[in-house]
């Protein structure tokens, strides 16, 4: 372990810095290629596979308590995160995959270890530019890399839970101009944002009445066709309107 | 002070037992003559209001606590309680209202003590049947009593932020059924559930409108006319389906 590397884990290790019991864990959304994606850290030396998390300072609101995950994790700052469940079971409280952790890591302890203890954890999904983020690990995890929705890898605690209630709160808004405003480029096709809503539902969709309910709700604009070499079956190109929320 | 009354302050005030730096608050409402109230809170010789809350027992799911809470200060089980955000911002470590309250209470303490620290708050609301709770104070407390959300008592803290959110989400899902079903009585006119929805959002709705939204929703079933003495203008009454969600 390096000199540097030596100071951020004894910052990240002096409980006294931070909230007891309490996290926030990520949903780091991004959209690729026509792939819903997410963000996952793996421990290292460890087959523990997580969402990018961290603990709440004393003299810091949840909310940014989140955003500088997200901005440590991605280097994305002024992105789109929403607070939308808070994890409280018991079951939280199973210290194991910690304990490994620390082990993994060559970290002294003793079982009362502040880290050791039960959390609850305020969850909160981002929406980021995946071709702006640049994911990369904290000095506990070996790598943090994108996964498809359809193919993350086992996650510890309940991990998978908040990534499942995660996605139900996206599937509820899907309707909502931010999902678009965030995922999509700034100007997009009919095509794309009906791949966008049936890739985040899981389901295909009736281009008929879909085109006809995006156009019906306002939120669109039509801004001329897309160049495709002289077809003229061109698309429409859209972006949102500006002042619709 | 009487000595059961004693223990339970006794039992109240060891931190040992809860979740530290963590609260539950029910935004507990209740529909009645065409009135929406919630249920608040008057801390013993203080001028200080708040919502009904507690905290987090270190073997106790947060949904558990906030059930707790609920039963204490209604008498009811089984009802509808839904965690809606948690509240996370530094400003609520302001220690003073607590300190009023132990001095109210002749507690004892000094400033490091455990209810004195920064709180997060995990916000509930809850939608009961407001003729079968009976409301009543914990021992810190001399009311607790229903105001009509119109004339809801200036709250400590940032209770009235709370308000206003669970407010909000029951505004965002006043089409969803759990609303009628848990304000309403089992069978209800077309009149008596436009009221309910105006008095929730706050607004009057166009008659026709909102019946043709509703009877096109698919939620209601007509069970036949109201009994009204003889009227051949007695309205119909209604059940909500019983599988539809």
């Amino acid at each position: 372990m390096q000199k540097s590397e030596e100071i951020v884990a004894e910052e990240a290790l002096d409980g006294s810095r931070f909230m007891p019991g309490l996290s926030v864990d990520c949903v780091i959304f991004g959209y690729h290629e026509r792939e819903l994606k997410i963000l996952v850290s793996k421990f290292k030396n460890t087959s523990y596979y997580s969402l990018p998390g961290g603990f709440i300072k004393r003299n810091e609101d949840a909310d940014e308590a989140a955003h500088r995950v997200l901005f440590e994790r991605t280097g994305l700052r002024d992105i789109y995160l929403n607070q939308f469940y808070t994890f409280g079971n018991t079951h939280r409280a199973n210290p194991e995959p910690m304990k490994s952790v620390m082990l993994a890591n060559g970290i002294e302890f003793n079982g009362n270890h502040w880290m050791l203890q039960r959390f609850i954890s305020i969850g909160y999904y981002a929406l980021v530019n995946y071709t702006r983020a640049e994911p990369k690990p904290d000095f506990f995890s070996e790598s943090c890399l994108w996964y498809d929705i359809d193919d993350v890898p086992k996650l510890m605690q309940d991990h998978l839970l908040i990534v499942k209630k995660a996605l139900e709160t996206l599937r509820n808004n899907v309707n909502r101009k931010f999902i678009g405003v965030n995922l999509l480029q700034d100007q997009f096709t009919m095509g794309d944002i009906q791949k966008l809503h049936e890739t985040i539902l899981g389901e295909k969709l009736n281009r008929t009445g879909f085109h006809r309910k995006m156009l019906n709700s306002g939120l669109l604009k039509r801004i001329g066709k897309k160049k495709t070499g002289g077809s003229h079956r061109a698309p429409y190109l859209y972006v949102f309107h500006s002042d619709e929320e």
